[in-house]
């Protein structure tokens, strides 16, 4: 399982160059980089000195760079997909149904670029994934997917449970979601919902969870210039990586005159000085060990059963700007633009909510 | 109805900045603008000097700012959708479902906000709206959700008429998209899908057609610096929007020495110079007539009766990159990362295409 590192700023704070500087520093130690972008512009293959393609293709010793495609990515897994519903669907409805036709289907590329990174995560090719996405509030909802969808699966189960629609539209959905995820299926599961594309299914959602909240795994790095607004994005986007579940583990910082000033806006952060240079050996020299450093960085959730304590680290929040909801198990904590359903462990089943305070960035609730 | 102006251009080249100085000139005229962001982070507020609310406020003489967020855009007209359900389904579906939570779905948040356009376009409290959003593909492709969902319902009927799945899933479907759309419905449109809805959804989509392919009526203008990234991704944006369908007014280049070298790259677009100030006077009274500058700017797509001539402008493109398909009327346009669909007149119905060739950056299909 590869580690996946990316980074979060306003435009033109250098993020990607950023970026590259950190998978060049990892392979040049050893470790089997890919370099991952989903950006159509022309901009990474100017840095990169390297025309990007859809399939991975080494770009120097220990990395590879490739094209996140959406359309390319779903088009792999389509004619497949059409096959089984032709033979086990009564009436098929996506026999004349191109795979690139649904990529303009919203959010559809979202979910696709969120597979490729696990399946590239997962293939034992690399060590590290170094993947540079839109870097704003973007990023935090696709790496949020896993636990959108697994809520959105629990609720239908629930809704189509009292409707009749549900049955005639699970076959429709099945066949879409299974391109998506790669995930395979046979004619018993088409009509038995607990069968293996729904438990394989559930399965995923929940590994990408466990990714997310593990900083081993997956973690992120702010990237700012000195000028208020891109300070004022870090700190935003910040909050709301911890939101969306991501460990930030530091803040990076470039063409900076007063470090020490804005560092202290992001403590307890270790925030790191980056020389204006266009050279990539001494960018990637002056980079902190940036796997290391994530481990030490503040989590976004800790639970704690023994003291039946929920400790949510949000920087930049206070009290009244965070909305807390019970239902059963499921705790949704609603701060700034981004809504989290956080699923309880059974230990903390049959309690409601007895407290809740903000300490030093934390807001701890008190089951 | 208001004209619609957006800035596209990479993050960091001053796009928001431009926007605001823009929306000031216009107001300074006498216009009555709104300055409307999709943008979830701090960097407008800071621009603007004055706290971004969910409705539009007056944030000084002619200029109004408004952000476009998605759960409240939705919330407002959910209430009413589950009522209206709950009275004509048998088995209603949505009255345990909250409109925000449905903002978690992916792509809803584009539908809703280019939604939100339109109806302070339409409402005629402003002249002109000043529209603050990614300035990327992502824009476009939001713009561009007219003339694709136009398509997807042409499709949808097609495929559903073959299927036994497609009478089961479309009142499900309904109020999801009359929720995005603010379109009234009754007990008879439910089953009836030639009633109100489906022609008032329609009649929406080809107004938002019309929109866009009207320069008079929403324009675009590329933002970028003389930094080679900046420049590469203008000229992607620009290809990007014609293939979009959306006008393209002219570059106005920040912080650039060298402006005639850069001029020369985006011909027959014109280009303007903006001087490094952090006075607004000084940055509105830099730019040209936008309004009128679009007018004059090269069509997207012009489609010539008389000669059997569709002429598409794709500027950066050459003849192997582009994908032609026809089928019927419609006209299938594949260039770089967007898929166009466009529909011919019926004068040019029963004629396949007898010639495709690539002049002074345009695309000359004979029919």
């Amino acid at each position: 399982m590869a580690f996946i590192l990316t980074f979060l700023g306003k435009g033109g704070t250098g993020r990607t160059t950023v970026g590259i500087a950190a998978a060049k520093r990892l392979a040049a130690e050893g470790s089997r980089v890919l370099w991952a972008t989903c950006e159509p512009g022309p901009t990474a293959s100017l840095l990169l000195g390297a025309t990007l393609t859809n399939n991975p293709q080494t770009i120097a010793a220990n990395l590879s760079a490739v094209r996140l495609h959406a359309p390319t990515l779903l088009e792999q897994s389509w004619e497949e997909v059409k096959k089984l519903e032709a033979q086990y669907l009564r009436s098929p409805v996506l026999k004349d149904v191109y795979g690139q036709e649904l990529c303009v289907l919203p959010g559809m590329d979202r979910a696709l670029v969120l597979n490729a990174l696990r399946e590239f995560g997962a293939s034992d090719d690399y060590d590290t994934i170094v993947f540079d996405g839109s870097g704003n509030a973007d990023t935090l909802r696709m790496l949020a997917l896993p636990e959108m969808l697994s809520w959105y699966a629990r609720r239908s189960r629930q809704l189509f449970a009292e409707s009749d629609i549900g049955k005639t539209i699970s076959p429709f959905l099945q066949p879409i979601g299974s391109a998506v995820l790669n995930v395979s299926w046979s004619a018993e599961d088409l009509v038995n919902q607990q069968a293996a594309p729904a438990r394989d299914a559930n399965q995923l959602l929940e590994e990408g969870k466990a990714a997310l909240a593990d900083p081993r795994r997956v973690a992120g790095f702010l990237v700012a210039t000195q000028e208020p607004g891109a300070i004022a994005s870090a700190r935003y986007l910040w909050g709301s990586a911890q939101q969306a579940g991501l460990t930030v583990g530091g803040l990076l910082l470039n063409r900076a005159v007063d470090a020490g000033a804005i560092a202290s806006q992001f403590a307890p952060l270790a925030t790191t000085t980056l020389p204006e240079s266009n050279d990539w050996q001494v960018l990637s020299d002056s980079l902190p060990n940036l796997r290391e450093q994530a481990l030490h960085a503040p989590r976004p959730v800790e639970i704690d059963v023994k003291q039946r304590q929920v400790r949510l680290f949000l920087p930049g929040f206070d009290k009244k700007q965070v909305k807390l909801t019970q239902y059963g198990l499921e705790l949704t904590i609603e701060a700034g633009d981004l809504r989290r359903n956080l699923m309880l462990p059974p230990q903390l089943s049959g309690q409601s909510v007895k407290g809740a305070k903000f300490q030093d960035g934390y807001l701890i609730v008190t089951l």
